[in-house]
């Protein structure tokens, strides 16, 4: 179960999930002036702030939003960093949020389990119903493969559909939650986590707490730390014994240069970043 | 308005949608060994599909997952494919179902309403809430570009999320249509319709008759005809004199070559489908 090497390595390197929602104008002028292509520059920034947080986080998350919006260019520098993740026996969460059903959905398992996009986790959206996940439960039972399913977001609109009470007084993330549990009872790792997993946002405390009581089993994709607002102690209450959820911070870790003005150690202050991250969030744990 | 030039089509050209949801699989033999790049030979197929059923359809719905799920070349297969119906003055309705809010939305819809993949509508999913489908407004004001949103759905599993009963005893379904309509009110055409639109499925005769009373101003995108069961008179509670909807069918149409066993002129098969869905809906619609 691929649920167990991300829980080793929440174990080994601690719980930050470094997102590379990598925009073109995050790359520093004298960095992205050395490629002549732009897919080449994506790729090649993106390889250091990986090569340089590697061993202080958990996982990678990347944004496929940010590579679709250059198109094919874009995609071929998405296609070279899962790529380099792999190779050097990363763990690569792809942030997709896709929601279909039957043979679509088949399509995007394809898409983002094999070949050129393959992942280890992809993101989905629920709307559509069960019946939109079942066609990448393949993949996790035979694949090694991972889902996060999401079940409450930290955005202001979270509140329209997610926030609605249902006439049995749950809300609707709850009820999402709890189909996202048992769902992944299949598929339990040795580490007591499913490798179908829960995006859930790190804003609201006293739901945090609700959050994690009910659903023991589920491992938490966290975003929203950093740049969104979310704080140590926001986040802290998803984990159980240091473990249980992956918090990514993509803008706080890409952009930590400008914050040291250091424009030419860009991966460095990655690094610091994901440091002082990651002891935040162990300290807020204990 | 986009929405505008979208009802022109259907009062010109009838309601049908053409899904060009593509597999290698569906492409006659003969002709995909014409081409030594699958991309080319995905493309040229789609293009004789295109101009097979120009005259005769409202628009085409291309379902990026089957594109994704090859990779870098079948994203090349997509470009071309919305370029063709661009350059020919064709509506493209982008199948892609993204749902994201700030700024990976911005980047979802600089990615799908310019550059490689630019098209005409794109389809979003609302769960993560209202602050998801901001982003693309500003598109839908100042470029002629469209949405559809994911209202309610035809498969099994939508009874998972959006038939839940609130405690204010709405469906979700219903609130989300209503709020995409009090969207959709600022970007109203002159043909009444609103350049925000829905997604809804055709399956149940009397939910479509409260929906299209409900939301009496907002155009839907109706999927599911033919292969996926669904018929005329299902589809037909959601016009008003002719209009307010497409309705999409792609199997029964890509593969009604099929049916008459002749591979070798899979597009006028696929072009006597499409007329004869027009005629069958338009014939349930009077």
């Amino acid at each position: 179960m691929i649920i167990d090497k991300l829980y080793e390595s929440v174990n080994n390197k601690g719980p930050v999930c470094v997102g590379l929602d990598t925009a073109i104008e995050y790359i520093p002028k004298d960095f992205l002036d050395k490629y002549n292509y732009t897919e080449d520059a994506i790729f090649r920034f993106n390889q250091k702030i990986i090569d340089s947080t590697f061993d202080v986080s958990a996982c990678y998350k990347v944004q496929i939003a940010y590579y679709e919006a250059l198109g094919i260019k874009g995609l071929i520098a998405y296609k070279n960093t899962l790529k380099y993740i792999k190779e050097i026996g990363g763990i690569a969460i792809a942030d997709i949020k896709r929601g279909d059903i039957s043979k679509t959905a088949e399509m995007y398992a394809k898409a983002h389990f094999e070949g050129d996009f393959e992942s280890d986790f992809i993101t989905v959206n629920p709307y559509m119903g069960l019946d939109s996940i079942e066609p990448y439960e393949d993949y996790v039972k035979n694949n090694e493969k991972g889902l996060f399913i999401l079940v409450r977001t930290s955005n202001k609109g979270a509140k329209d559909i997610q926030y609605i009470d249902s006439k049995s007084d749950e809300r609707i993330y709850n009820i999402v939650g709890e189909k996202v549990q048992k769902i992944g009872e299949k598929y339990i790792g040795n580490c007591g986590y499913s490798s179908i997993g829960g995006v859930v946002g790190c804003t609201h405390l006293e739901e945090g707490i609700e959050i994690r009581n009910n659903l023991d089993k589920t491992f938490f994709l966290i975003p929203g730390y950093g740049a969104q607002g979310g704080k140590a102690d926001d986040v802290a209450v998803y984990f159980k014994n240091g473990n249980g959820g992956v918090v990514n911070s993509s803008r706080g870790i890409l952009l930590a240069y400008k914050k040291h003005e250091n424009h030419e150690k860009f991966d460095l202050c990655a690094r610091e970043e994901a440091i002082s991250m990651r002891d935040n969030i162990l300290k807020s744990i204990k």
